[in-house]
């Protein structure tokens, strides 16, 4: 099974798939979420798994807007924990590095971690964090050294000199899966992703949030998307634990209300693991 | 009037000082978020301005995290559209570019351009747009480009060579100002953000959205933090078009709800210029 991802093989996209899909998953790399995208609408791939939001950088919205463009529905979700790995050469120690590479994202990530433990390492700003484990090995040189995850060090067989060296423990990706051939209803499924569009009318949305409550539905995400000067108009996006028949009564209670309702997907929720 | 920005001299947060402040604003580097609030707690300065949200990527809730634990209070915000230049040395022309310097999230931004417009100049990652078109004007190589704001090529007397080269036109950033000696309330404010916490029980989140709906005050945003695994558990940040007395009374009506209310600030709104 060919999944298309943004970023390179050992990515952290990559190790979402790992966590998700068994060992037959063939990870397609895609320079950009538009890319992935691409390789949806040209038949390149069935399935593709795009991260969506972050515990530290909130929603991506330029993902919900190509989800919400192209229409292929969600299917499952993967909670990622982000945990950043110092990366050398065998033989290559902490005491005599010189540069580090990373994604701008990852170094922030290791900022404190950086400047207490080695102050005098060069911090070096590169496109991927995989591909900069790639980079050092190529350069064959002990006293480099990348950020990024077990799954790229593995890969290229480098070895990890110091491990979960991110500065916040709390930080984790949800990432979602999304199918080009839409899947028929799981039985398992149990959690939802909405969007709703109220009607101008104040207290829309609190009708909406009083239905949910009423019929014991809770929900696990409740954001408005920026929209500058339009008074009473909002645009939210929202996920339910509730999916199949019962979600489609009440669907039918929430569209009597003039809202208009658009399903990303039913699935499976997962759980963020230790 | 020093302000502590994250990013170099040039950069959009540095725009939105300009948009913002009178011309006596001196800009404060930092690299990193942590770092601008590291200059407030050490009275480097007395004012910072940081991104919270983008249209394209969702609210900044490193940021958000940062603004709670230190308690600066929002004291004003500042719309600005991102519009990326494609900045060259004089002399350079779009015909003889080899190579594009910018940050990974400004390289993306432009990239429909790029591979439409220029597809074989090589994109290179630099940890910060106006710090790239630095490093270009340092090379002194004619072929080289940067991709960075109007002010970061006025600042370093470099050229535009292709302008508004970004694909999504519809990309602005919210910057938010923050004050280390609480200024005193104005009669201008007419905007609150607040973060929500409601107790536990369904339906406490409707009932403050009527509560908001039936005294006529309109939210500019409502975002759930993530939270896995915490039903019923919400944290909420909103903003309201509402400040002063009125406010204080509506938060009396929203407090016998058993909700917790913490005021990140009160300000006058901005509104997003073309």
């Amino acid at each position: 099974m060919k999944i298309a991802i943004q970023g390179d093989a050992g990515s952290f996209h990559h190790q979402a798939v790992t966590q998700h899909f068994d060992t037959s998953a063939i990870v397609v790399p895609c320079q950009s979420f538009g890319d992935v995208f691409g390789a949806m609408n040209r038949f390149e791939v069935d399935t593709a798994l795009v991260a969506i939001e972050n515990s530290l950088y909130g929603s991506i919205n330029e993902v919900y807007d190509l989800i919400e463009s192209h229409r292929y529905p969600i299917t499952g979700e993967v909670y990622l924990r982000v945990e950043q790995q110092l990366i050398g050469l065998p033989g290559a120690s902490l005491q005599n590095l010189s540069t580090v590479y990373s994604h701008p994202v990852a170094l922030a990530q290791c900022e404190q971690y950086l400047d207490v433990n080695h102050p005098d390492i060069e911090k070096v700003s590169y496109h991927d964090t995989a591909a900069a484990v790639e980079f050092i090995k190529n350069q064959q040189r002990t006293d480099f050294a990348a950020i990024a995850s077990q799954l790229a060090a593995d890969l290229h067989g480098l070895e990890i000199l110091d491990a979960h060296i991110e500065d916040n423990k709390a930080n984790y990706t949800r990432f979602v899966v999304l199918s080009r051939t839409e899947a028929a209803p799981h039985n398992e499924n149990n959690k939802t992703s909405l969007v709703l569009e109220t009607n101008h009318q104040p207290g829309a949305l609190a009708r909406i949030l009083s239905i949910f409550a009423d019929n014991g539905v809770n929900m696990t995400k409740l954001q408005s998307r920026p929209i500058v000067g339009k008074v009473w108009k909002y645009r939210f996006y929202v996920d339910i634990e509730v999916a199949g028949p019962s979600l489609h009564n009440l669907l039918k209670t929430i569209k009597d209300t003039d809202t208009k309702v658009t399903i990303l997907g039913e699935y499976t929720s997962d759980t963020l693991t230790t």
